[in-house]
């Protein structure tokens, strides 16, 4: 028996929940999930349908993107997840979908305006969209420095990876992440509800104002910091 | 067994059909049934999923607030909820969701318009949506205030609780309610679909003018008063 | 057993069609099934969830709209059926909805304009909207005048109810009818789904030019009229 | 047992995979597979609905349109696929559905802009509309000119039928082909959400520019050419 089997098995369940959630057509999207003391994370195998994953699939790979076990090729975007792993410490999960939305919105590369409290519930400022990669980054190592765009993004903007866990990569599409990859695949399911109601709200209103900011402190702190009050 | 067992079924019924009827993600969304004798309502608890809800798992509350019964913690929307029951004598059961047309709306802080008889089938009037709070309201108790808000705007445009069963709260989302629990989730989905008509149309001509006063009141009057002739 | 058991199994399984189609919200439709011969038809019961319908709750009524089987009310619409059964002889079935796209349409008072083949195959004009009702003939026998108000609309424009077998009311919602109640739905999901096409469509492009003459008279009698090679 | 039973299996699997994705209402769609050996394909019958198929109804056809086999009438659109089964040497599947973003913008007469990686991971250029035909065309063998229509698109845009597998029919519907009939519903799908993406796009940002070339050219070739690192 495998010693990764327990991430192997939290990224196959995590990876099951994007088609039933709507955000996936098929293979385009793919979660992983770490083990920090292993400094490994285990991937969805690169082109595989979801019907015929199973948790025995999933590839280990550690945080400089190299296969530790397995028999498939891991995703597309191992480099990436590998990136964003190792940087950053305190996550052990990763989405990459392209959910319809979420799509839209990179591929227009506007950072989606934080409009209501359904916004705010889980991040205090708009969902960033990180701008295109420039042509030598393209013609690189292009899903290592995928990674490095998310993380330039973030940090221009003076944002944190652990209050900001989702981000349009412009156009291309949504990455999201999170301590677990159950919460990474929570966050991409709420940025494409997000990203749809703000798109719903501009054809209403074209002028519509953003959300005042006690507003947005009020409903990010009923859920996060130390005087949340919401769950149990 | 529980005096307040009643109302637990029922509010574990009405909070069940919220995911059935496509009106929440996860957990953005939350049904209350009050027992007018008794002076308490029964409400989902704060964050648990709807597929491990379960009749005694509903929190009983009265209605200045305080738990009377229950080991979890209350809806965080529960102060909104109680204010609501103490103010409006007839009304036995809450629903508050984030659907999505409707949350667009509220989003966009306008009054949904009556263009049509689908909306006319319920009221006889544009939803009203309530101006979001000033910093102060939100800043304090908002919940309490978020009742508060709730019925001024009401009052504000001389509607009745009893006539207008839905409001939107700007930047926020809806609010529905009625003599049941069963009734305020049947509002919520006439709300959700009213909302993406009312929206389409717009879309599909600018300058659509609101449904005549003749068609309104006739509409209205099929459903409810005393002539009406819909239903057995 | 009821001499109209045959319309009262059509209307029933026509009726049972409309939830599986996505053309309803809660009761908000009804289909009915003529029987020529006998001069009546069977309509769904006013008000009845559909998950609570069976063949021997439908309702007989004759062409003048007088109950003549069926301890339930019939639908609040049975007048407007009524009308066009009497008028139309050889029509065998209508149905009513509320259809997202159609309703929308049917608010903005705009005829569905004819963009493409999917129309054309069904129809080789506009799909028709008729204006919505004086205030006199609203505040008189609404749903008896809302039939008249389907026939004029169609004289008017010279269209013949075989040909054109859809129409939507101004400020309300579609009505089809065919020569079974089973054409009637197929109706209602066709001009749905070409309500959903055309509105995308002009979102698309702004000045879109309808359909050639030449390729709607091919698609229509490809499938309808003496040439026709569709189908078995 | 027929010979031509592995190419009825393969029309009817991938037929019935239309509507399980969505792609087609009622009777709007079909299928070929074909037998490059010996010289002919399997394909939908006209008008049967999907949940009536079998293997054993699906029709065989030669190149020239001529039925081999099968009591049925072939799908109105055979001469279509014929047409392009002769032309095209490396095809194995056709498709054919009236899906509702792919026809919105076949309505519009308008490409489908590359707007994003995911476009890109399919094809390098925006998905080509053909033109309406002119009325000669269309009064004469209409099916048949719709396969030159496909074919002299292409041809005009200088553009390989082996790397663009897909295409609108000018205020027809889409049509996609692929070495297999897997593939080219594969491609139906990619097609419809690709459409929807890039109506969305261009509803949220009215002057979003296209891809930028190293970015195309990338994601293609990941998956795609002599150095793809997609799949297995």
């Amino acid at each position: 028996m495998s010693k990764y089997q327990h991430i192997q098995q939290a990224a196959y369940e995590a990876n099951m929940q994007l088609p039933k959630l709507g955000l996936v057509l098929f293979t385009f999207g793919n979660v992983s999930a770490a083990d920090r003391d292993l400094g490994v994370f285990a991937i969805k195998p690169s082109g595989v349908p979801y019907e015929d994953l199973t948790p025995g699939k999933m590839v280990i790979v550690d945080f400089d993107g190299n296969t530790v076990e397995g028999k498939l090729r891991p995703s597309s975007d191992t480099l990436t997840h590998a990136v964003l792993y190792k940087h950053w410490e305190k996550i052990g999960g990763i989405v990459h979908t392209h959910s319809t939305y979420g799509t839209a919105w990179a591929q227009s590369q506007r950072d989606i305006p934080i409009f209501g409290t359904t916004h705010a519930d889980h991040l205090t400022v708009d969902i960033p969209c990180a701008p295109p990669m420039n042509d030598e980054m393209i013609k690189g190592n292009y899903e290592y420095q995928t990674g490095f765009q998310i993380m330039e993004c973030l940090e221009q903007k003076g944002l944190s990876y652990e209050e900001v866990e989702m981000i349009l990569v412009g156009n291309h599409a949504p990455f999201t992440w999170g301590k677990t990859p159950e919460k990474a695949v929570y966050n991409s399911a709420v940025l494409e509800t997000v990203a749809q109601m703000a798109y719903l709200t501009e054809q209403i209103r074209k002028d519509v104002p953003k959300l005042q900011d006690s507003l947005i402190r009020k409903h990010y702190e009923r859920k996060h910091g130390p005087h949340s009050y919401y769950g149990q």
